[in-house]
C-alpha cells in the first residue's frame, strides 16, 4: 500500500517536471487567429549630423580576439532620428493609419506583447484593420543615442526596479515595492500584471529629459512621411502628440491622449477645433501626490479645445464603470477592454471602414 | 510665345513639385504578397539585478510643464536583458525557429527593411516559412544599456557617419566617404545601396566592448527558451554564436555565420561537431587592411570542426560567382540572392519541409 502510494507521488512528480520543464521551454503561444499582411517594415527618419573636433584618435578591438581598428572620435555624427516600425493590415479598415507614441524612458515595445504575456495594444489594433506605426523616440531603443554632454545635455535617468512600481499608480505609494511578487502592496483591485512586473521593468531604458525638440521634430519628420493619420499617445508623449497636432492640424485627423503627463500650447488650442480628441485617465489618481495636478492639466487642455469650438472628451474609466487601471492602461489586465473603448471612440468619429 | 513657354515651364515646375510632395508624403511601399502570420509579439530576456548605494537624491521633471518627481538613484537596478521580437509565419516550413542576432553597433533592425527600403532578411526567411526570432543585443536598441562606470566598465563607442562607409567595405578605405553620395568612392561594383547609406548610418547605436559576457548570457538564455533552432549571426556576433552553440550543442541544429568578426574556443571546436556549419564572406577581402586576417580565423575555425569530423562550409561569395558584397551582406542590392544560397543550403540540411 505504501509502495502504491509511493509509486502514485513518483509519477505524479515526474509528471509536474516535465509540465514545468514544457512550461519553460515552450516559445511564447500564438495568438489566436491569423494576422493578415500586406507588408510590414521599418525605416529611420529626422534627425541632423552634428561636428565633433578636437579629441585624441583611439585604438578599439570591437570583437575579442579580433583586429583592433582605428577610431577617429572627431568627424560628422548622425544624432536624433527615429526608428518607425509599421504593420500594414492586408484588409485596412481605419481610414488612415494610426501612431502609436509611448512615454518617458520606454521604447515602441510598451505597445508589444504584454510583460505577462498577453497581446498589446499593436496586435489588438492591427487586428481591428488600422495600419500601425510603433516608434522609439529620439535616445530610446532603436532610434541609439548621443554622446553627453557633447551634444546632449545633461545626464540620463535611469530607474530602479522600484521606481515605476511606486511612481506609475501601481502600488500604493513608496515602499510599496519588494522583489518578492508576494509581498508587494499593490493598490486594491490593481489591473496591472505583478507577476510580469519584472519583464516591464525590462523594458525601461535611460532617458534624458533635455531632449523635447528633438523628439518633437522627429515626430513631425514622421507625421510629413506617413499622415494624415490618427495619432495615440502616452504620458510624456502628451506633449508631443499635441504639439504635433497643432504644428501639423490638417494631417492629424484624431488625437487619443492615453494619461498625457503634458499638453500643447494652451494658447493655441483653437488650432485643434476640427481634430477629435479623447482623453484617458485610469484609477487611484486622487489618492496619488502627483497625478490630480497632471489631470487636471490636461483637463484644462481639453477646456480650452471646446472654448474654441472642438471636440475634446475626457474619460474616466473609473466614472465608466472601468476599474483599477495603473498609468499603464495598455499593459493592464483589461488592456482588450479600453482597446475597445477607443476602437468604438474612433468609428463613432468616422475614422473606420465596414468590414 | 515666351508666355507660352513661360505657362509650360510653370506646369511642369508644378507637377514635379507635385510628384516629389507625393513621394515624399508616401507610406512605405507594401510588400508584393501578403504575408500570413499566426502570430507576433516581443519579450526581454535575461539580466541580473545590480545594487547601486550612497549617492544623493534628485528631483526630476520628466515633461517640462509636469510636476516634479524625487529620483533616489539607489537601489535595484535591472540591467543586461536582451529584447526578442518574433514573428510565426501561419504555414511554418522550417523544422526549427530561426534567429537571427546582429553585429556590433546594431540592433535588430539590421535584418528589418534595407536602408534604401527594400525588403530585409527577416520578411524574406518569414516568407520562405521561417519562425524568425530577431533581437537586440544586450546594451543595444531596445535592450536599453546601464549606467557607466558604475555597472557596464569602459566607454561606450560612437561611430562618426564616415567610419562604416570606410570599415565595411563599401567605400575604398579612408577618406572614401562624402555626405553628397555622388562624391563618395565606392569600391568598384560594391553592392551596398550607396543613396540608402545616410539612413544605414541612423540606424548605428552606441556599443561597449566590455560586454561580452553579458550579451552571450542573454543569447543562452534565448536558446534556453526558443531552441532547438538555427542561429544565423553576423560580424561581431560570430563569437557568440560559436561560443553559444559550443555552450548549447544539442539546441542548435544549424549555424550560418554571416562574416563573422570572431569566433568560438577552437580547443572546443569538436562540440560542434554534429552542427552544420555554414560560413559566408563577401567582396573585396584581400584588399582591405583587416578582413584578410579576420576571415582566417573564421576559416581556421572552420577547419578545426572538419578536423573534429564535423560539417563547416566557407563560401567566399566571389568565388561562387556572386561579386560586389559589402560586409552588410544583407542590405546589399543582391540580398534575396545571398538569403536564397542560404535558404538552399539549409533545405540541404534537412532543416525545412515541403509546402
Amino acid at each position: 500500500m505504501r509502495s502504491l502510494r509511493r509509486a502514485v507521488l513518483a509519477a505524479f512528480l515526474t509528471a509536474i517536471t516535465a509540465s514545468i520543464a514544457a512550461a519553460q521551454t515552450q516559445p511564447p503561444q500564438p495568438a489566436q487567429e491569423p494576422i493578415a499582411l500586406r507588408g510590414m517594415g521599418s525605416f529611420h527618419i529626422g534627425g541632423r549630423l552634428v561636428e565633433i573636433s578636437g579629441k585624441p584618435v583611439k585604438e578599439v578591438t570591437f570583437t575579442a580576439g579580433g583586429v583592433p581598428a582605428k577610431v577617429d572620435p572627431n568627424g560628422t555624427y548622425q544624432v536624433e532620428q527615429m526608428y518607425v516600425q509599421y504593420f500594414l493590415p492586408a484588409k485596412e479598415l481605419g481610414t488612415v493609419p494610426l501612431l502609436m507614441w509611448h512615454g518617458g524612458g520606454l521604447t515602441g515595445v510598451t505597445y508589444e506583447t504584454t510583460p505577462d504575456g498577453r497581446e498589446g495594444w499593436l496586435t489588438m489594433f492591427l487586428r481591428k484593420g488600422w495600419a500601425v506605426y510603433n516608434s522609439d523616440a529620439v535616445e530610446r531603443g532603436r532610434s541609439g543615442w548621443a554622446q553627453y554632454p557633447d551634444i546632449f545635455k545633461g545626464e540620463p535617468v535611469f530607474l530602479t526596479a522600484a521606481n515605476p512600481f511606486e511612481r506609475f499608480r501601481i502600488g500604493a505609494g513608496a515602499g510599496s515595492y519588494d522583489p518578492d511578487p508576494a509581498k508587494r502592496k499593490l493598490l486594491p483591485g490593481n489591473q496591472f500584471p505583478n507577476d510580469g512586473y519584472e519583464n516591464f521593468v525590462k523594458q525601461n531604458v535611460p532617458r534624458w529629459t533635455t531632449t523635447d525638440d528633438a523628439i518633437l521634430a522627429a515626430y513631425l519628420a514622421e507625421i510629413d512621411k506617413v499622415c494624415p493619420c490618427v495619432i495615440l499617445f502616452h504620458s510624456q508623449a502628451g506633449t508631443f502628440g499635441f504639439k504635433a497636432a497643432q504644428a501639423r492640424p490638417d494631417k492629424v485627423k484624431a488625437l487619443v491622449a492615453v494619461e498625457p503627463a503634458g499638453v500643447g500650447d494652451i494658447a493655441k488650442a483653437d488650432v485643434l477645433k476640427n481634430i477629435p480628441t479623447l482623453m484617458i485617465y485610469g484609477d487611484f489618481i486622487e489618492q496619488d501626490s502627483r497625478w490630480p495636478t497632471i489631470r487636471a492639466t490636461g483637463v484644462k487642455f481639453a477646456d480650452a479645445i471646446k472654448a474654441a469650438g472642438g471636440s475634446a472628451e475626457v474619460v474616466d474609466l473609473p466614472k465608466a464603470g472601468i476599474k483599477g487601471n495603473s498609468h499603464m492602461l495598455m499593459m493592464d489586465k483589461n488592456n482588450a477592454e479600453i482597446a475597445a473603448l477607443i476602437q468604438t471612440w474612433l468609428e463613432g468619429k468616422g475614422l473606420t471602414r465596414k468590414p
